[in-house]
């Protein structure tokens, strides 16, 4: 299906965007968006967990518990983040929800809002009330635009659609720094004209979030401000019964993309571990080598180095026996780096991944070619499967390495 | 207490060391070690919790599991960790053990090993031979020797050494990398002539270590390796009733030792938590301030940004409320970088560290100077206090910042 997926959003019926430049950033660059839609909303949200959350996530909060049904729009402005700003933070939160709304023509309780950028400082309102009145007149299908203007640290704008059916599905992210499972410093938000329950919805969004945001990792950090939106405006067909699936696959390559453009990253990680005792311990092995620094610099090193993989598996606090398990490296992203065994037809057939390699097995290296090794650690996707030999859990993860750019973004990013 | 332990070691009653270059490094470096005991020792250990766990590592237990009585010396190898090396690596530990035994004329199950370095090679047992033939020797007072013989990518060897009542207490110790709680990769070996029973040195050992080597964080992995092994010979003074405190004395300034020279490491931190609910979540809390690394990389560029340490605090999975808690920083290692109420002949008194600064309270930050924050982040030594407001648990823990040397070593460790 996945196949079906764009990297660029042409329009969405019934839906207009907008990137502007307010102001904001110095630079010139886009720094808020609107999206709008001409007809109301079901609408769906999920939420950083982290428990210091920014103000534009506790207005939405309170906004989608009392209206789910009839959202209109969302406004967005980088460099400020709106978080740790207290009770001035939540009161400029609403501030904006309600200069939009005006502008727009909508109830105040119809807009939700995003922020993100620096903690701790309040949003220069003059600027906010400015980016409001450019974007409300430039509103069309300029995706492009509203992807840039929600950019921080992000190198590259991320986009996504699909066609289902008569429905449409799109939606942007922007990501880089703080990435973690559970939603990190990410926003993201995803349309659709095709006609689905606010009920379903908010299941849709949590299910597609745990398949896509939430198996992401740059740096283990979770942000205050990390949000999804999903909004619905009904225009099309009735999507009730692919609800989650459209979702997914539209936040499935822009939580990829995210990765790729992770700061610093040189390298897009695939971490699949198979036969551990259940899901939630091959989920928790996996969390421990993708965030593990001994991993991620070695893979920007292009060092094959199974022995910080095994032992990060070893440190995850679930069972694994290094006796039986075995560990293989392939170039290229795919479902898994070891050999398959499927079944067609009554026959089973042992599918290997192209150039797969194979380093640990039984507790002890393998005598591989270092050489094959170190071709295999110099391609920008890498996909790792430790197979466990416990039971059936399985998970794979989404991760990227660590850099010297990753420590020069981060040791200067207020300055 | 602590004034009285010196970074040096003269000499211990009854024990004699050596380190020696066996070839094992390339560079002419020291790279095996003895340490040997006169009279037969009470013997007490801790060892990794990673469920992949070296060679000399589960022969060690083995060994200490039938006899904590008589143990006579322990042989170190670096360079390699005889970890990920099957029944070969067992067998390789337990013939260094029996020459090591040979050439002291001692019973093999009298001698315990430890080995640090690469994962998954097999020691050259020729190399080890010939260390273990130049260090018996060898064998007399230089404890430096033997602690830079131990090193890995360690920059500077680390002693401690303590008298007291008339029974001396030594220990050296190697981190550097792989360094998280619960033993990452250190060695650590103490000796004492106080006299005390195996019960209660291995009683005091897991207290000891607890209180230093687990507090403290390079990156956050474990290592395969980690071995802490205090031995008593027992010709000095009885020590039982202060046994605890004299290994707690002798591995704080190792462990501390070991943090300052982590790999890449410009700063120590000191990261202090207080009022949390439990001591339990403050070191949580702790524990996720000091491996995150966006609040490490910002050490790194000396940036007071305490909306990264706040936000990691608010992801920590325990009770955590922003608008309770405070943070506060100063130059140097201290107890508490927050002013401290103390009682003293019945009147109260308020001890405010010399240069502290307070960041964030309530929520939002304060309008400190950001001149001042900058100097104090320019300090070798910053000690950190998030109060919570929550309770009465608190915890401090050991790091260090995220540098691009840390990135430039682990990216090309093994080549």
């Amino acid at each position: 299906m996945s196949d079906l997926v764009k990297a660029t959003i042409d329009k969405v019926e019934g839906f207009k965007v907008a990137g502007v430049h307010a102001g904001l950033k110095a630079d010139g660059a886009l720094d808020m968006a609107i999206i709008y839609s001409d007809y109301p909303c079901a609408a769906a949200g999920v939420f950083t967990t982290n428990k210091v959350k920014a103000a534009p996530v506790l207005v939405d909060q309170e906004i989608l518990a009392k209206n789910n049904t009839h959202i209109r729009a969302v406004v967005v402005n980088t460099k400020c983040a709106n978080a740790s700003t207290g009770q001035q933070g939540i009161d400029n939160a609403r501030q904006m929800a309600r200069w939009a709304a005006e502008r727009l023509s909508v109830a105040e309780d119809e807009v939700l809002v995003m922020s993100t950028g620096v903690i701790g400082t309040q949003l220069n309102l003059e600027k906010i009330k400015h980016g409001i009145d450019l974007a409300a007149e430039s509103l069309g299908d300029d995706w492009d635009a509203a992807a840039r203007a929600i950019m921080t640290t992000d190198t590259r704008p991320k986009q996504a659609s699909l066609e289902w059916k008569g429905a449409s599905i799109a939606g942007i992210a922007k990501g880089a720094g703080m990435i973690a499972p559970n939603m990190a410093t990410m926003l993201g938000i995803v349309v659709t004209n095709g006609s689905v329950s606010p009920e379903l919805l908010q299941k849709a969004t949590n299910a597609a979030a745990d398949k896509s945001f939430n198996r992401i990792t740059v740096d283990g950090d979770m942000s205050t401000n990390d949000t999804l939106l999903v909004l619905s405006n009904g225009r099309g067909t009735d999507i009730s019964d692919s609800v989650s699936s459209l979702v997914e696959w539209v936040c499935t390559p822009l939580a990829k993309a995210i990765v790729r453009d992770g700061e610093g990253a040189t390298k897009f990680i695939v971490v699949n571990v198979q036969g551990a005792e259940s899901d939630a311990d091959a989920r928790q092995i996996a969390d421990t080598i993708a965030t593990s620094p001994l991993v991620k610099t070695a893979f920007y090193g292009g060092d094959a180095n199974w022995g910080r993989i095994v032992a990060a598996a070893g440190r995850a606090g679930v069972p694994f026996d290094p006796d039986k398990s075995a560990l293989w490296v392939c170039p290229g992203e795919v479902v898994s780096a070891a050999p398959q065994t499927v079944s067609r037809d009554g026959e089973t057939y042992t599918y290997v991944p192209p150039q797969s390699l194979q380093l640990f097995g039984n507790g002890v290296p393998l005598n591989y070619s270092e050489a094959q090794a170190a071709e295999i650690m110099q391609s920008p996707d890498i996909t790792i499967s430790l197979t466990c030999g416990l039971g059936y859990g399985q998970s794979t993860v989404w991760t990227c390495d660590l850099s010297h750019d990753y420590v020069s973004i981060n040791g200067h990013y207020r300055s």
